[in-house]
């Protein structure tokens, strides 16, 4: 039998920390009865918040730490103070092995950069990316790169498709995902020369995924790919436009159900049909966004997660940690690589 | 006293042309009895539909063709064939000065091919850029480039902004439209070095409009800037994402509100504000795109518009006529260049 596995937890990152850490770790627990927890924070607050939670308690220890990554501390500063603070920690129990992934709330910025930092770029990526998963008619789609990084080459893209599909794999439990090149039209002449290169490397090769071409922005929340790979500049403008829409139209709806006495009433009636359209639409159940291409796992919950949104983010840490995300990517970064090499063969030998 | 304005009309452009489009010209003339309008088209067709309309009918003539773009013509093969289509000749008129402007519901490709052959750049501009009003919280902006440039340099964005804020003061009759520059985060230190060379060049100018500098995807719906500035390939993506992420949530509100009884009847009793949202989201309402920096006006009226879509197209064909677009953008782009020649001088000398 394989060791139990153990999520380090940044009981001291986001809005409602810790409270929503430990309640959240308590919701997971019931899903997850085999999982352990470290809580790295507070020992003092932390201490009698999870005598409350008996079952979760008897499945967690505390590590104590005063140092805290404020919500708007940058980057660098995060570096150079936060190492010993709780999100740096529990990042360092991943490279350390004393956990199998963290999951933190905390600030994006300094995640990001204390991930990098310590976990460091894993063999065969260049950069890694960051990946999220957005609600689609269809279900949901993974996006990467949502903007770590800024420009991309030909092999940036490839890698980011070849991590988006193993992620897929494990976080949506596809088989074989569909994965897309964002580009501004479906026929081959569109686009940069750089997606088109991507695009070129990514028929050649023999893949658990089936790479579907390019997809345009309507594709996105059409849910035509599993997988939705951009430069980091794109994703983040791509991400954020569907947030603001989103944003729009609730403005314009609740404007048009202001428009008359008739609407008004059919507004209080369909409540629970509006209400089920925010969940939908809610941060709190797309979360577990994460850094792609790391030595180890570290997931990114929203800073504003109920304990609801916390759970799913530790859920989504179990699942990648039992599928073995790292390996899979390995693997089949290998199999692209080859393939390139057999298609440069083949056209030399003609 | 001007000569009357006369508007040049592909007649055969258009999902449902050319009865949308002597019926759109119908409902413009009510409200622009000064206008005059050439019909471009299947003479035999229109004449009797204009006999229907005799008001209209008094202030039309019809110069007839039987050379027809149709919508999935390459802009390659639109170039070598459609000069005497119904399109090609009404850009021509443009050209020649028998017409102020030209509104064309055809093929997309195909009109900013023959719009950009047939035109020439103006003077001081590089590159055409497509532009569009969209919906906001705040009422509609302006975002361009919307795809016919997919890269751009720092010179091209300035240009863009330049004739972007000259094309709102007119379709949306800002007296100082609010520009900002299309990235992924509002600190300086972000996005490519073109953007940040753009927003360099536009602080210096001092111009009818205010530079607000970065702005990010979430903005766009926000109505933040009236005019959003950005590359061809960023902003199509962007555009298209608003119309996906439209569509998703339209899917979702359908599907919510058949969640229960009581939502159902809700719905019912809702759609009158429901309907009131999707006018305000609908292309029709927004209809009026055109690609800006010609030596010439072409407005592109949305192919399934329906003939009050193609009114507000000649609308906004009209209200640009009137205020001499071209002639603010060369006035205004002068002023940018004076001042950035002014900023270097400043530098040399200190």
């Amino acid at each position: 039998l394989p060791d139990a596995l153990i999520i380090a937890l940044d009981a001291m990152g986001g809005d409602d920390a810790p409270g929503v850490v430990v309640e959240g770790a308590a919701l997971a627990r019931v899903r997850h009865p085999e999982v352990k927890y470290s809580f790295y924070g507070d020992e003092a607050v932390l201490k009698p918040m999870l005598a409350q939670h008996a079952a979760l308690n008897a499945v967690s220890n505390i590590v104590h730490t005063d140092n805290v990554i404020s919500p708007d501390m940058k980057a660098g500063q995060a570096l150079r103070q936060g190492r010993t603070s709780s999100m740096g920690m529990a990042v360092t129990a991943v490279k350390g092995g004393e956990a199998s992934a963290a999951v933190s709330g905390g600030n994006t910025g300094a995640l990001m950069a204390l991930s990098k930092f310590i976990l460091r770029t894993m063999p065969g990526i260049d950069r890694p990316a960051l990946v999220a998963l957005l609600p689609t008619i269809r279900g949901e789609s993974a996006m990467l790169d949502l903007g770590a990084n800024v420009e991309c080459s030909a092999e940036n893209l490839v890698q980011f498709a070849v991590m988006g599909a193993a992620y897929t794999r494990l976080a949506l439990g596809l088989s074989r995902p569909k994965v897309g090149l964002l580009n501004i039209g479906s026929e081959d002449l569109k686009g940069h020369d750089t997606i088109r290169l991507a695009a070129e490397q990514l028929r050649h090769a023999d893949l658990p995924y089936e790479f579907i071409g390019f997809v345009e922005g309507d594709d996105i929340g059409e849910g035509t790919a599993d997988v939705v790979v951009s430069d980091g500049f794109t994703g983040n403008i791509a991400l954020k436009t569907m947030e603001g829409t989103a944003v729009l139209i609730m403005a314009l709806l609740r404007k048009a159900f202001g428009n008359s006495l008739l609407s008004k009433l059919g507004y209080i009636l369909a409540k629970g049909g509006l209400q089920s359209l925010r969940n939908h639409m809610d941060p709190n159940t797309h979360n577990g966004g994460m850094m792609l291409g790391l030595n180890g796992l570290v997931i990114k919950s929203h800073g504003g997660a109920n304990s609801s949104g916390f759970a799913s983010a530790i859920d989504v840490a179990i699942e990648l940690a039992n599928g073995n995300l790292q390996e899979r990517i390995a693997v089949d970064l290998a199999a692209v690589e080859q393939a390139a090499e057999a298609a440069t063969k083949e056209t030399a030998a003609e």
